[in-house]
Parts: C-alpha cells; sequence; structure tokens
C-alpha cells in the first residue's frame, strides 16, 4: 500500500519523524505517474504547499536534475500566501529532467526572527543569545574553509560580548550579512522531500511549433499516369518551402501487399495496374524496412531527406504498424499475428466489415518481447536513415505500455526525435497516448466548426492541465478526413478552416496539394472519403490553378514564422464578439511582445459584420491611445481606439483577419506612428 | 522514482504488459496519501476512467475489505459515459477499510458482440464460431464442479454442431444464460490493477453527528466559592441532558502546576488560594494520568463517566501535551525538554510574550520514540477509565506525524475512540491534522458572521474535497474565545450564533453555562479572553436565570435529533434571500425524506423582513401545491406556496426559524393536511 508503514512501534523512513510537509506540488500529472512536456529555454515555475507544526521559520529549496546527472540544482523558494511557495528553473537541454522539492525547519532564522523582538522589547536576553552563538557555532561546523573559519570566530566573539556587552553581541549575531552566511550553511538533516520526483520531458522547439505539408510521393510526378519517385519529391520541395512549411511528412513508402490489394475508390477487387495503399505494407520484397522500389532506392530517399534538410524543412515518416497478408513478417513470425481455428491469419475487421488486405499484430502474443525490439528496430532504421520525426498511425489500437516504452527508449538515445499520434478515438485514449509519451497529437478540430465548439474545445486544451502534456496537432483535412464543411463550404471553407488551424494551433498540417487546390469532392453524400482518393491510386495535380489557396497559405505561415505568439498555445485568449458567425480570439507571448488578433468569419457563404470587444487592458493596450491594426493576409491597415470596433468579413474576398497589432509609438505633426 | 521501471529490455511488471489503464479513481484524498473517512453504514460510490487501446469489451470489479481481511469482496462496475466507470460498496463495520480496482479485457464478450453482428449481417461465421467455442472450454477449465461440466459440455456440442448447423450453434454459444455463466469465469490473468490501494476510515455515527457541551467541573459546586468536584459534576448532569446534549466535555483534570501558576485573569502572580490553570498541567500530585485532588477519586471520575453514558451522554476529555514547570515529567524525563544554554527548562513563548506557567515538550528529541510511547499510554489510560472521546488542545504545535501515529495506533485497537482537533491556525495545517487522522476539527466558524462570509466558508467546508476527511465542529464560544459578536450583539447573538452552529454543522458545541447564561463580558475593550474567567477562577453561574437560553437550544438540539437531515453536512444548500442581514440555507437527506429550512437574521439589532427563494424542484417539492414550514423553535405553522415566501424576524423576540418543511398529503373538505 501507498506510503503505509509498520506504525506498531515508532519508525518513521528517515529514522526520524518529519516536520515539514511537503504537498501538491504543481505541475504535476496524475500523482507524478507521467511527465509534463516543455521545450528548452522554457522556464518551469513550481510551486508546492509547505508547512510544519509549530511556528518556527521555514526554507525551501527546488531540486532539479537532468535524468543523467546524479547531483542536484537547488533554486531557493520564496513563501506566497497560505503556505504556498514558489520557484522556478530554466531547461537548458532536451532529454529527461527531474525535479522535486526540499523544505525544513530553518533553526536560525527562527532564533534571529525571535531574537529581534526581544530586542526591540528590551528584554534581557542573554541567555537567547547564547542560543544563537551555538547554531553558529555547528553553521561552523557544517561550513567549508574560510566561511568555517569566519562564523567560529564569530561564535567565540558573541559569547565572549554576551555577559559584559549583551546590546553589542546581540548587534553582532543580527548583523544581515551574518544571515546570509548562515543561509548558507542550514541544518538540513531533518529535511523533508516531497514524496515523489517528478518529471519534464524537455523537446526541442519543433515539438511545440511546425507546419506539416502531407503529401503522397508516388502523385509528385510531373507527367500524368506515371509513378512518382523521391526525385520528383525533391523537385516539388521548393513549391512547399515557398508555401512556408517545414515539415514534409510522407504516407508509408514502403512496399505494398498484393495479396487482396484494394482497387481504386476502395474496391475490392483490384485491376492489375491498381497501386495499392501504401498503409497495407510489405510483399515479398519487403516489409517495414524497405522502400517501395517504384519510389526510387534507399540513397533517393537519403537524398530527399538531405535535400528536404537544407530547404530548412525536415522528413516526417508514416509508421504503420500493420502488415499486408504477404508482408515477410507473416512468412517468418507467424507468432505475432492472431491464427484462426482454420489456420489462417486474422485479418483486420470491425465486424460485420472485415479488411482483408491488412493483417494486424497480435500484441497479446507470447513473442510479444521479441516483437517490441524488432518495432522499436524499425524506427531505429530510420533514424539511421536521418529521419528526426514520426507521425503514427492508429497508435491507439496498439497497447499504451508499448509506446511508453518505445518512445522512451527511443528518446533516451534520440531525444530530438517527435512523435505525433495518429488517432482519432475516445478523448480519454488520446489524453492517455499523449501522457504515454507521444510529442503531438492529433486532434478534433477538423469537427468543430461553431464558435461554441471551438471555444469549448480550445479552452480544454490550453486553459487547463492539458496542456501540461497535449501538444494539439490541428489539421483541416486528411487522406481520411474531407470534412463536411470543406466540402459544402468551397473555397471560402478551406481559407478560413486553414487560417484556424494555423493560428488556434502552434502546430497544424494539411494534406496537399487537395487542400490549397480546394479538392471537395466526397466519393458518395455523407461520406468523409475522398472521390478518386490518393490512398488508391495515382493523382496528377495542376499547381498552377490560379485558384490556388498557396499564396494564402504562405501569407499564414508568414505570419506564423514571425509573430512569437503564433509559436505557442500558452496566449490563447477568446473574445467577445456580437455576431455568432464570427470567432475572435488573441495570442500573445507573455511579455505581450508579440500581440495577434484573428478575426473569422465562420459562414462561408454570407458576408457578416459585427462588433468585435478587445479587453485592452489584459492586451496590454491603452485605453486612451489609437493602435493599429495591420492584417498580415492583405496588408490592409485599420487604426483602431478603444475595447469595441467594428469588423467586415465577405467570404467571397476573404473569410479572416490575421491581425498584427502594433501600438502607438510617437505622434508628429497631428500624424500617429505605430511600432 | 515514481512506478520508474528499468525499460532497456522490455519487462513489464507482471512479466506481461499491461493493457487496461485505470487512473483517476475517485474518492482519493492527496494521490491515497490519506485515508477518506466515512461513517459505519454509508454506502461509497467509486469511480474511476477503465478504458484500454483497441476496440475490446472491458470488464471492472471494484474490490473492497477491512484492513484487518486478506481476501477482496468484489461488486461489478459498470461503465457511464466517456469511459468512466463507477460502483459503490457499503462499508458495515468500523475500522479502516481499504478500496482498489480491477480491469481486464473480457475476451468472450468482445467475442459475444462481434458473432452476434455477424450474425445479424448473414455472414458466414463458421471459423469465428470455433473461436467463441474455444473460450468456453477456456473457461471450463478456470470453472468449478457442476459449472465446469456444463461449459465443457456446452463447447463440445458447439463445435459438434459448428459444421452440420451453425445457426443453431451460433444460438446455442450467444445464448444469455452463457453470457452470464460465462461471466463468472473470467480470464483475469491479465487483468490490471488500480496502481494504489486507497483507504476508508469508518468511525461510528457520533463523529458525523455530535452535540458538545463543555464545562469546568470546578465550577459545578452549587455552593458558591466550594471547589466542584466530579459527584458535582454527577448531579449536573440531568441539567446537561435536558438541553439535549451528547458529549459532556471537560477541560483537564489533572493536578495543577503550583510554580508560576497564573492567577485571577491571567495575572502573572498567583495569590495563595488561586487555582490556576487547568492547562498548566503535572505537579508534584502527578501528571497526565492523575488526577486533580480536589475533584476528587479516580473511582468519583468513573462514576462521572458511567452516570454520563447512563444519560445517553459520553465525557470528553481534553488532551493538552504540555506541562507545568513542576510536572514530574520534568525531573523524570529532563531530555524530553528544551534545555537552555543556563541549564533552566525552556518555557513557552511568542517572543516577546513568555508563558511561563508552561514549559513544552520538546518533540525533536533524539528520545521521542520513549515520549511517543508515553503520550500513548496516556491516551491509553484513559480509555482503560471508559473514556472513547478526546478533544486535542494544540494539536498544530506537535509534528503531524505524530498524531498520525498516535491515532493510528489507538484506533487500530479502538477504532471507536473519536478526536476533535482543537486548532485556528492557518487553513491548510488544519486541514492536515484533518488528514493526518482527527476525527473532528474546530474552525473558522466563530469569525464568520455575515451571509457572504458564511456561505464562503460553508460551501468550502461541504462542497469541496474537504468534505472527504474534515468534519467541522462549530463552537459560538469557548473559554479562550468570546467573539465580539457575542460581545457586542447580546442576547440575540447568542441566539443566532447557537441556531447557526446547530444548524450548519451536524457537529457542535457550546461552552456553558456561559453561552446559555450569555456572559458577554470580555477583559478589555477588544480582547476575546473573559473577564473573570473560568481558566483561572472559580465560577458560580447561576443556571435558573430567567433569561436563560437552555429552552432554546433544548429546542434547537431536539431539532436535531429529530430530523436526520441535520445529522450530516452532506445536504447543505444555500437560498437566495434578497435582504444580506439575513441567511438561508436548507438542509436534507439524500432522499429529501428529511428537509429543514433554516432562516437567521445576522443583525442582533434590528428587525428584517425579506423574500426567500427556494429551489422547490430541487428540494422536492411541488410547484403548485402548499406546503408547511413548521418553525421548531415556536411551533409556529406557516402555509406557503410557490418559490417565493414572505419571511420577518425580529432579534427582539427570535433571531431565526428552523423550518421543518411538511409536504402536503391530502385535502379535505377544502382543508390542507401535511405530513
Amino acid at each position: 500500500m501507498h506510503r503505509q508503514k509498520q506504525l506498531g512501534t515508532p519508525e518513521p523512513a528517515g529514522g526520524y519523524p518529519e516536520r515539514v510537509t511537503i504537498t501538491n506540488m504543481s505541475p504535476e500529472l496524475d500523482g507524478g505517474r507521467y511527465p509534463i512536456k516543455r521545450i528548452i529555454g522554457d522556464e518551469i515555475k513550481v510551486s508546492a504547499n509547505i508547512f510544519a507544526d509549530g511556528h518556527e521559520v521555514l526554507s525551501a529549496v527546488l531540486l532539479h536534475r537532468t535524468d543523467k546527472q546524479s547531483l542536484w540544482n537547488e533554486v531557493p523558494m520564496r513563501a506566497l500566501d497560505n503556505d504556498r511557495w514558489e520557484a522556478s528553473f530554466r531547461v537548458s537541454s532536451i532529454g529527461e529532467h527531474v525535479y522535486a522539492c526540499q523544505a525544513w525547519i530553518d533553526a536560525f532564522r527562527t532564533w534571529r526572527r525571535d531574537m529581534i523582538k526581544r530586542v526591540e522589547a528590551g528584554q534581557q536576553a542573554s541567555v537567547d543569545l547564547l542560543i544563537g552563538v551555538d547554531l553558529i557555532a555547528q553553521a561552523a561546523e557544517r561550513a567549508l574553509g574560510a566561511e568555517s573559519k569566519k562564523l567560529r570566530t564569530l561564535a567565540d566573539s558573541v559569547r565572549a560580548n554576551a555577559e559584559r556587552d549583551p546590546g553589542y553581541a546581540a548587534e553582532q549575531a543580527l548583523d544581515e550579512r551574518v544571515a546570509r552566511l548562515m543561509d548558507r550553511y542550514p541544518d538540513r538533516r531533518l529535511a523533508s522531500m516531497y514524496e515523489k520526483s517528478l518529471r519534464v520531458v524537455v523537446d526541442r522547439e519543433k515539438a511545440r511549433f511546425s507546419s506539416w505539408y502531407e503529401m503522397f510521393p508516388r502523385s509528385c510526378s510531373t507527367k500524368p499516369g506515371r509513378h512518382g519517385t523521391f526525385r520528383d519529391c525533391i523537385a516539388r520541395l521548393p513549391y512547399v518551402a515557398e508555401m512556408g512549411f517545414d515539415v514534409v511528412y510522407l504516407p508509408p513508402i514502403h512496399p505494398i501487399g498484393c495479396v487482396n490489394r484494394k482497387g481504386k475508390n476502395n474496391s475490392t477487387i483490384a485491376a492489375p495496374d491498381d497501386v495499392g495503399s501504401p498503409w497495407a505494407i510489405g510483399s515479398r520484397e519487403g516489409g517495414h524496412k524497405s522502400i517501395h522500389r517504384q519510389l526510387g532506392t534507399i540513397d533517393d530517399f537519403r537524398a530527399l531527406v538531405d535535400a528536404t534538410r537544407q530547404r530548412g524543412m525536415e522528413v516526417a515518416l508514416d509508421i504503420a504498424f500493420q502488415c499486408a497478408p504477404d508482408h515477410p513478417y507473416v512468412r517468418e513470425h507467424p507468432e505475432w499475428f492472431h491464427i484462426r481455428p482454420d489456420g489462417t491469419v486474422q485479418y483486420a475487421e470491425n465486424p460485420p466489415k472485415k479488411y482483408e488486405d491488412i493483417v494486424p499484430l497480435n500484441f497479446d502474443t507470447e513473442q510479444w518481447r521479441e516483437l517490441w525490439v524488432e518495432l522499436k528496430d524499425v524506427i531505429l532504421y530510420w533514424i539511421g536513415h536521418g529521419v528526426r520525426i514520426f507521425r503514427v498511425d492508429n497508435p491507439h489500437t496498439k497497447p499504451f505500455s508499448f509506446w511508453e516504452w518505445l518512445i522512451v527508449e527511443i528518446k533516451r538515445e534520440y531525444p530530438d526525435v517527435v512523435f505525433l499520434a495518429e488517432a482519432f478515438t475516445r478523448p480519454k485514449v488520446m489524453y492517455e497516448l499523449a501522457k504515454r509519451g507521444f510529442s503531438q497529437s492529433y486532434t478534433y478540430f477538423a469537427w468543430r466548426n461553431t464558435q461554441w465548439e471551438l471555444k469549448e474545445y480550445f479552452t480544454e486544451l490550453t486553459q487547463t492541465d492539458v496542456r501540461e502534456f497535449f501538444r494539439p496537432n490541428l489539421w483541416p483535412n486528411t487522406p481520411d478526413i474531407l470534412t463536411e464543411n470543406l466540402q459544402l463550404g468551397g473555397r471560402a471553407s478551406f481559407m478560413a478552416r486553414a487560417v484556424l488551424a494555423a493560428t488556434l494551433g502552434a502546430n497544424y498540417g494539411i494534406y496537399g496539394p487537395a487542400f490549397e487546390l480546394c479538392e471537395n469532392r466526397a466519393i458518395y453524400p455523407g461520406s468523409e472519403e475522398y472521390l478518386d482518393s490518393e490512398k488508391y491510386q495515382l493523382r496528377n495535380w495542376d499547381l498552377t490553378r490560379p485558384d490556388s489557396l498557396k499564396d494564402w497559405i504562405a501569407r499564414i505561415n508568414q505570419a506564423r514564422r514571425e509573430n512569437p505568439c503564433l509559436q505557442s498555445n500558452a496566449g490563447l485568449r477568446f473574445h467577445s464578439i456580437e455576431n455568432d458567425n464570427f470567432i475572435a480570439y488573441s495570442k500573445s507571448t507573455e511579455d505581450r511582445s508579440s500581440l495577434i488578433v484573428v478575426v473569422v468569419n465562420l459562414n462561408p457563404f454570407q458576408k457578416h459584420w459585427s462588433w468585435l470587444t478587445l479587453p485592452l487592458e489584459t492586451l496590454g493596450l491603452a485605453e486612451d491611445q489609437p493602435y493599429q491594426m495591420h492584417d498580415l493576409l492583405n496588408d490592409a491597415r485599420y487604426i483602431w481606439r478603444g475595447p469595441r470596433n467594428y469588423v467586415e468579413l465577405d467570404p467571397a474576398v476573404a473569410p479572416a483577419h490575421i491581425f498584427r497589432v502594433r501600438r502607438r509609438v510617437r505622434s508628429e505633426h497631428g500624424t500617429d506612428y505605430f511600432e
């Protein structure tokens, strides 16, 4: 049982009863079971309830170290109201860090506080003075070198003066410099530690701020009907970079299964030239560590990785731990699969539906250790070829304990690896995957459309404990998800949803070129599946179409790069706007030097206007001075004054403003100038 | 570190990776560090988040046992919304109980759910049928006797029919009776346990519902100037019982120190006939296990304990772990005290104030084990003489770990013992003492006077997690506390404060006869100390005074006894009343069969009226029917209808209503009758 002791004879853990109690340390996730997440350079503010019996003075320190250090760094904590204490530390390396808290009854500070009162009351207190002398002499034993000597000399001197000139002796002992010196050598033998060490996983900045572009390499060919290659992908990079993305995410690049291969539009019978789904991984040509031959060679892949990096972007690979029936694992390791009573391998199903082109791995196998190690080896293989970002397909259908093990294992050696969890399942399961280690997570954003839905959801994600472990990555579309909103709302919807994803979330992504080309044809009404989906066939996209949103997206990504407040979700605030067709919110950095206000008309069909109310003081704007609203989407500038201002948005032109708020810096000859 | 494992090779705790996750079990206090509190007979509703990867069906059980049993009792849990599960159990014995939770992936239920879908879709599924047969055969191995045979026979029969008549075979396997039988033998080898066992301390009813009367035995003499005795106390019992109290609490009854004894009104020099403070414990005549000679003998004390019990009341003793300078401990165990550099024993002080009639025990002594054991022995001594309720003086000046040890130790052997913590210190310290084991706690009630203050405070005490561990005991006065409200507000204030204490708190007490005689003279203006305090001198009280509140108090206590809703704080709700001079609230049992509405005019000087709004539906009252408000303080009855009604209270007559709400049961000849 939790911290249960044998209580029959008094015998506390440390051999001495604990007097200081430390509780409710924060941030702490599920009683310390899971680490919180932070980014390198972040300041972590830690607080705790610290108190003891009686009325003595306490001292406390925040302890922190990386999981590789054995010695703690210490930061003194300061007492706030009502027995709450606080301190902070900055994490200056990626990887796992640990923090804890220690507190003790400070005998010298207690003595000093009381002695000052006695002196002020004019009491004869020479015996009390000697108590202080003893404390100084004891500290001298703990102190080092010159300071030890200094304390010993002081103790002797105060003792000598205590009788003949107690006033002077008290002055000596109460000197502030003595207090500071004594603070360096407190008696901490009976100090209390918080009962747990808490963990924080520190990631590189990409985990907090990233702009993803998903594309199918096989559709990157410029020649209709020809299967795209990694070389074609390299040629496509300038196009992606110009839009301002920094992660190029590729669906699985491995050999595609032939057995039970799906045809165009998910038909169960494939034509001979059908290319199949990249998520049906594995064939006689290889499995998760091989490359689909039509895409190129491992060297071509390596060239793509390098070329991407040269353009300031990174390749993200899809990790889908499932197999086609002809995957080599099935033959070499039948023990990793469910075998049916008739001896066949169990296919994937959601009864009564069957997915016979996929066989799931059996994580309940008795050979799970070998399976886990092999799957880890898959990740290591691609790390070995320069990949540091993995988007994990359907993680919620594999054990949480597997992911926790895998991610800790990988990040111990490669703390710069980023894992994105593709899970659109139940809320608690999605949160659990994040707690177990995923750096970023897909969200329900795609289905949150109204002002109320968006506010409610993003308040939960950014204003509650969820923000300690769950980093949302917002996708307006994916190859699996063409929302009704996009299907029906047309180009204005695509424009609005891109702005929402890119400004509500510091991490976001689009599946292109379907997105920027406003592809909105579903396979049938009421379905979220694309017609002629790239999942089952090659597509040839005309990137030069005049109605392409690539410039709109480039503007959005530029705003994200140039405004630090958009690179985090910490400063998100929703604002009051009278017309419910709109949503309005701001993002700001803690020092409010970077401030963006976003206004979106959520109705793709109608022009709307409204009054928007901004909390000027909270946003660091003066009540009595004009400020400039600079729309980064079209460079228009408006002068506003006071909290209540007019907005109007016509979706036929542009459904959104991304305002950079510029404060007035000076006025000359009747003209205002803004920063 | 918390649950940290060596992750290098996959090696989970149980030798198998855990698939079901159980988190956020409730009720749980500070991560399970402290037990919650309940009363015998209570139903404990337990819930937890339970979920797994994938889409299989889960089963879960709530486990509970007393700390003396080794086998768990099991209650099936049911799934609510959003992966939250729930079950409850009833505690039928006092002492410590443990509860936990176990969940597993239910292979048969999963198979059955999917098989039904296949059958409904008309699929050929004979291979899937055989999977079910295997599950039934495996359950037969786990089952006992006849049921094992039944399952085996069934498995054989379904297998035999699977080929020749798969429809019939499926019907056999999917029979609901088979499902119920299979539920009895699930495969729980890979079940997950919640990571902690949680504890609940179950007390007897007195811990939740008690009415205390504090009196100084030495003032119980009927002859002015004669020192009262235990025999006088026995003679006083009918008076106390008539008022309806059930706990008679006595300040310390031990020999009173002579060294540095305080005189009347806390003067530092005592006259030869001054009796001293009962909290300056110990003299040559003995210490904490002795009786002050003038009160009588241990046999007299025992007689008082028995006589009290015969009247349906109990004696509560004061435990003040501190000593007068002439306490035998000082001589026999100088190592249990702080010794000053001049060799004297450290007296109590709050610099620059000195309390030289008291020397505190030094809990930091190296001989703390012997000290703890001796102090436990003090409690055991009085338990041996029939005492089961202890009011602990200043517990916040002794280590929390001491109290936790002491109370667990005592209650392990005597689970019926009730400890009341007298601490008016900082909020977190008061809560910590309750968490460490005190059954009841003093509160800030004495200083909460306005409607806002009372609402705020009692919402915190009864509507938050605080209610899981902190049982408030409300005192309008104590020998140390004569509030300004009572000093200035006179008789009306005493009447109002008695009603508030007795109806806001299921546990309450008064210090009498000072209270019922409305003693309101302070030692000097601005002080909360009584003039001529019984702490330092004998008092002779005229219990027959016509202005005594004894009948008012008797009415209040009768209302408490006869209305179960007043015996708990669970059903407290504040109601909207327009005039802020009032406070209005109700208490009801969970089934709403017992319902009391209290209205108090908090202004002792002025008559006030107001409109009171009751949430009829919440209180189980019909919108369209009259109900009767029966004032239990004066037997007046009012017929109300609808949510909004008029109230008027004149403090010169009575500042409060305690309404028993009586529902209309029938109407005859145009007359309404109420229950």
